[in-house]
């Protein structure tokens, strides 16, 4: 279960996980739920699923507060909140096609984190800057 | 809450209803769950909105088995199965582009249905086929 999902941000959730149901996994979404903390929040069920640090990077970016729980026999057996690490590698290209990570040197994309909510990440190399929805199209 | 949507097919429920989560709409959606009948169904819960002739037409096309029910207070106030008529009209273009009903002609698109589930339609004109991907397209 991923919890705490930025309001809004479900669908892009199951798109980075690649679910888009036809694959006939077991899946529950709620969009826009009030949480305990009176804060609106979306919610992703998936039945035997197991993430990827990749899919959990990749969620950190756009949904940064949320936390994958593990639930077995209707318990949690562990909970962990996302990380969004201050530098980002290796997940995103950069969107300058004139950016030296583009280019065909063996340089690997790489991003200051400058906000986390919503996501505003600057290149390393060229500054470019790339907003959420701009992020979101890589996914 | 739209009840016994074809299986894998919730999301294109919703994108008819134009619901991408980001509206604030406060959404449920269920796929692939086991029905009372052991099948697989999918099911959309959404909160205060009322479904347009309009919607309740594409969703038959995709989902002809689906139900939609109205609750108030918690109880089921109305319930009732989408239809599909065994002709479609001004809901959707043929795919041909030579078709008159694609021309300068005042003819609109008129369809037969060939199979209900998964949908085939015939166009009444040129005789082209569309099958639920093409249908998708449009939708």
């Amino acid at each position: 279960m991923i919890d705490h999902i930025t309001s809004g941000f479900a669908f892009d959730v199951l798109r980075i996980l690649g679910i888009d149901g036809r694959g006939g996994a077991v899946v529950t979404a709620a969009m826009n739920v009030v949480s305990q903390r009176q804060e609106r929040k979306d919610i992703v069920k998936i039945q035997d699923r197991e993430l990827k640090p990749s899919e959990v990077d990749r969620i950190a970016l756009i949904a940064p507060k949320a936390t994958i729980n593990i639930i077995r026999n209707y318990e949690v057996t562990s909970k962990k909140v996302v990380e969004l690490p201050q530098v980002i590698r290796g997940i995103m290209k950069c969107d300058n096609p004139s950016c030296i990570s583009n280019s065909r040197e063996p340089v690997e994309a790489q991003f200051r984190v400058d906000q986390r909510e919503p996501i505003r990440l600057r290149c390393y190399f060229c500054g470019h800057i790339m907003e959420r929805e701009d992020v979101l199209k890589q996914f």
